[in-house]
């Protein structure tokens, strides 16, 4: 099987050569990877060149780029020739399998969402990534592509994060946590609460755990959270801005003192293990799923490695084939609810 | 001014005995103070001999207490004689000008609720707490008691988080931040729009900053964090479980090789500054705002430092008088919001 990525080239905040070369390493780790670089042949040409993997790699010219800052709606009207919109197009034309950007958040997702639209069973696509946890990593959704969600989205989110955990970790069943105030039944809102009655019925096939609450994410209590968007956004960058506060905190302590700074220096080969543990490059590849196609969203700060990270996880997806997968487990869980509808369901 | 403070004895993880001795410190510390002392007789008085300080300390005997585990609607009804419940009438009846539990924090906040109710222009109160940012601490609210949020309920936690942060705090003006998940003004559901657009108006008297993310809390960006209760419970929780993982993840690195080992032990006296930045028990004493009395909620397992802190809190609303301050805030909100309805505000 060849994997085809569509990669914006343009995309990211460091420029094309950081991300050819994050293609580049990505290709020389899978020689079976085929990527098509979108963006301006005139700035990744040159680039190219400087890549032995890279020799007679397929460039789609465009001269435009979506602008970082740019509104999700302005974006969607004047970028129909943008790198990012070309290359999902070459998703939709089944030119490619999945395609990886490094550029505005909103437009990718507005632009995804237009032109591959959410497959039969699901309404909204949903953002989602790996997190650390103290034993390994869980992967959160969704990270902020739906502000308002109901019991059926929160449903759907569960369906697709398994999938996702499957086909991309060495996790064969994993256990689904909803995102609440408190692990009691009546804690929450009524959509979270309508979701967890769903979710508990055994015929949907998922491992599901129940409510778990913010201080269990990076514990590692579960492999899925699944979350409303406004509220898995504020965990997760409450998360990152907690981890920089306690780092910067560190920092200061061991300039406290001589001691201290040797002591830091002593132990800086600890530290380094700590500071891989939460390497945001490592996590790098948030997913936007449900659509019609793979969709990986690199951080804009991304090195070459993180957007080799984001690359391999387009990859996992492709080689595991999670289209069919999370089809498939949508059909199973609208047959089990119209089961519990219509009463059939002894379990119920 | 005598402060009296009625101190639920029978509340908290460890006992009357840890919370008598927070009081006798609290009491050591401001000899002003009047402590009342809530709950089993038989079980406070052999304590209070232990404290010269708590020489003729008032104690209101009663042999209920609200389990830690009672559902608040349970503890409503069968709890009328609790230690919790006395206390809180005490406030009620003015022979206390504030209330400090440790006990059962559902059954806190329904109890204060009905007993004390909230103040005119409130329509429901909040749970706020201070948390450590990289240069001081924020105050954020609400912290759970509300899991869904109108725009008005966002503009009183508003009003009421600016009051407690003038009074217990050295910020004369502190700035306003509403917690959502980006910074443009589309951003968000539309009740925190219309809460951004009240709380822009100057007549309210509020230092507001606009939209925040997660990742500004810790980093003090503002001096109040506003949030609904459910986005607000999972960012702290979040915040905490993050915190925990990074303490671990650190005490791991640091068994990793003899070198580590040694270089922790140099660079300790610098990591226990961190670890008291850190320390639960300083920032122990979550408040309960908008209500006709000072309702604050100490940690369940708060230890006697835990509990000198809570009341200290308690002490600071009293002297400075937080009721009297956040009435005046509310009116003049009140009379800003009329005058913006009626077209005479010409800002608007």
């Amino acid at each position: 099987m060849f994997p085809r990525v569509a990669i914006d080239a343009m995309g990211g905040d460091h420029g094309p050569e950081t991300v050819i070369k994050g293609v580049a390493l990505a290709v020389k780790k899978n020689p079976k990877l085929v990527p098509i670089l979108v963006g301006d042949e005139a700035l990744i040409s040159p680039v190219v060149t400087k890549y032995e993997e890279l020799k007679g790699v397929r460039i789609v010219h465009t001269a435009d780029a979506v602008p970082a800052d740019e509104k999700p709606s302005v974006a969607l009207r004047s970028g129909k020739n943008s790198s990012m919109r070309l290359a999902i197009d070459l998703v939709k034309n089944g030119e490619a399998d999945a395609t990886v950007s490094g550029g505005n958040t909103g437009a990718l997702m507005a632009m995804a969402l237009i032109v591959l639209r959410p497959i039969d069973g699901i309404d909204r696509p949903a953002l989602a990534a790996y997190l650390p946890t103290i034993d390994g990593q869980c992967c959160m959704l969704d990270l902020g592509a739906n502000i308002e969600c109901s019991a059926d989205n929160l449903v759907q989110f569960a369906l697709m994060g398994d999938a996702f955990c499957r086909v991309t970790s060495d996790v064969k069943s994993p256990s689904i946590g909803l995102l609440n105030v408190g692990e009691e039944e009546q804690k929450g809102n009524a959509a979270i609460r309508d979701a967890s009655a769903v979710l508990m019925n055994p015929e949907n096939g998922l491992n599901y755990a129940g409510f778990i609450e913010g201080n269990d994410i990076t514990a590692g209590v579960v492999d899925v959270v699944v979350s409303d968007g406004f509220s898995g956004n504020i965990a997760i960058k409450t998360a990152e801005g907690t981890a920089t506060f306690i780092i910067n905190m560190m920092r200061r302590s061991y300039k406290s003192g001589l001691m201290a700074k040797i002591g830091y220096l002593m132990a800086r080969p600890a530290l380094k293990i700590l500071r891989g543990k939460l390497d945001p490059q490592r996590y790098n590849g948030a997913v936007l799923l449900g659509l019609n196609g793979i969709v990986v969203k690199s951080h804009g700060s991304a090195n070459h490695a993180g957007i080799d990270n984001a690359i391999t996880i387009a990859v996992s997806m492709i080689n595991n084939d999670f289209m069919a997968d999370l089809k498939t487990s949508v059909r199973r869980s609208l047959k089990a609810v119209d089961k519990a509808e219509n009463g059939t369901n002894p379990g119920k």
